[in-house]
């Protein structure tokens, strides 16, 4: 049986919402769940969701963890015994095949890439989000994962997104474009011009630049780009949409016509929330790395963790590691 | 009597609108207007939407005008005599004292440094924007004159943002931010760890990096970065809240109830709106050049003009570029 190692203690509502979460995936499925953690807390915790007794349940003990706050070197070198850690391990030793966590976004990168290791041809492994569209879905990559990048890098990120959209979102000969400040190719930075030229010279189907305002149009299927700025972007459009929450919350709450409005409106609100959710997918995916690894946001609450929880299953199911292998093994010997 | 160089052509909405932008300003000002485009055309169209007379108002015949699709080789070498050349030089030649186009953001920008120069000290030029915030508004730059930026670049952006901001938005000793990828200094790329050194180094008051999602709360007044990123940024975020509202336009006008709510909710929208609004400004600014450059929206409309006007009239009026120039002087030889 194929298993998930699941770090209990990640995430600002640990340990509760994330059982909560594993407790909503237990029971329907055939894959085994080990939940990271300290041991104690996790006994506890789960008596009072009343979690119930499962056979593809088991807990692992680990009696550190990494905080939000925990700096790099503190997360690097310190808690040698983090749940993060002891996860990460499990997946190394074939014990299990993925890894949930909603802890520390720097702390899971770091040390999968340095546990797991790069896939064979990987030259730097990379953040990949899925990112709601007016169309549907657009992978974006890399999110954070590599601050400064070279072409080569954005190229091979290119050819992991493919790989992860044809087999989790579906659909052959993905669009693939590069994010830039402009559509013709002399605009943008060194780096974008350089692997604009490298994109359009490879068999994949890449369509040019897009920019920041049409990322939600969704014309492309895969938008890549270095780490640091997809991050910005990503962060950014997060900002703006709560932003938004928020002025409604607080703006539209004083006057009665407002409220009621509002009230009119909850349907069409929670509907178009979905849509634009970032927690469809429960997380962001690390490509690239020998293993599964996804990364729930810090504030994911039980339907984020589950939705995570399905993602890291269906990576499993569809053998994304192996299949990025081989893809780049393809392309780099072309 | 000051002038503003207008470029007539310049924008989705040109002439019209850009002449209705005109009209709004041109009674209650004691600045002069320098039409700048097709004579015939600024004619007709004056006549059109009843102008009126005006002894601060002129003519300047340019026979030629840049497109949205001109690409950069069209308008740095093609189209000399193009409304926005002609309404650069006017100000080269001290006949205006700024210039304001709606028109393609990247010909203005290469233009004027081109043809106004560089204020003396000033390594590279920049472009700002005024973003509103939840406490207020913060000024963002680079937005897009330079791709590629070295950490000395980003120390003059924050020196220019400085004195734009004590002079335009008002406050001494404004908050200083560097856009990254996490608070630490020791989180993000090449670029920014280096220029979190300097920036700390100097007597500005930089508060640390700031990151994509914590843009909207306001903590700075301003957020320096570098050209490629801030505009990703800033269309991302432009992008995000269109999205929203084609959501609210498309998916709440189906059901009877959404549509009575939304009706409710009309007032506190178009408040929002105002609120969240790039164009109470009129558009970005270019900081550096010897002269007032103010870049307008391709999509504004009168009121976005008119705003565009204003700022560049408050921006001769502060004498913006003289006191960039001094400050650079006091911080270089400091």
């Amino acid at each position: 049986m194929k298993a998930i190692a699941l770090d209990v203690m990640g995430g600002d509502f640990a340990p509760c919402e994330v059982l909560k979460g594993a407790k909503e995936v237990i029971s329907s499925t055939d894959i085994k769940l080990l939940l990271v953690g300290q041991e104690r807390l996790i006994k506890k915790t789960l008596e009072k969701i009343k979690f119930g007794n499962y056979s593809n349940l088991e807990i692992v003990n680990a009696p550190e963890f990494v905080t939000m706050k925990d700096s790099l070197v503190n997360y690097l070198r310190g808690k040698p015994n983090s749940s993060i850690r002891i996860a990460l391990n499990l997946v190394k030793d074939g014990l299990a095949q993925g890894m949930f966590s909603a802890g520390n976004t720097g702390a899971v990168m770091v040390n999968a890439k340095f546990i797991l290791e790069p896939l064979k041809g990987i030259k730097r492994p990379a953040l990949a989000v899925v990112f709601p569209t007016q169309k549907g879905e657009t992978i974006v990559l890399d999110v954070g994962a590599n601050a400064d990048c070279r072409p080569e890098h954005l190229y091979q990120f290119a050819v992991m997104g493919s790989v992860f959209f044809k087999e989790i979102i579906g659909g052959d000969n993905p669009k693939i474009a590069l994010m830039s400040i402009g559509e013709e190719s002399s605009k943008g930075n060194r780096l974008t011009k350089e692997t604009f030229k490298i994109l359009s010279q490879t068999d994949l189907n890449f369509i040019g630049n897009v920019e920041g305002h049409t990322l939600h149009k969704g014309v492309a299927d895969i938008v890549v780009t270095d780490g640091f700025t997809g991050n910005v972007a990503l962060k950014v459009a997060e900002g703006m949409a709560e932003n938004l929450y928020s002025h409604f919350k607080n703006d539209f709450t004083k006057n009665i016509l407002h409220k009621i409005g509002l009230l009119l409106l909850k349907s069409g609100f929670k509907r178009l929330k979905k849509k634009l959710d970032y927690s469809e997918y429960g997380g962001a995916i690390l490509l690239g790395v020998r293993g599964i690894v996804v990364i729930g946001h810090g504030r994911s609450k039980t339907k984020a963790i589950k939705n995570g929880l399905l993602t890291t299953k269906r990576m499993i199911e569809s053998k994304i590691p192996e299949k990025i292998e081989n893809r780049i093994a393809e392309v780099m010997n072309a």
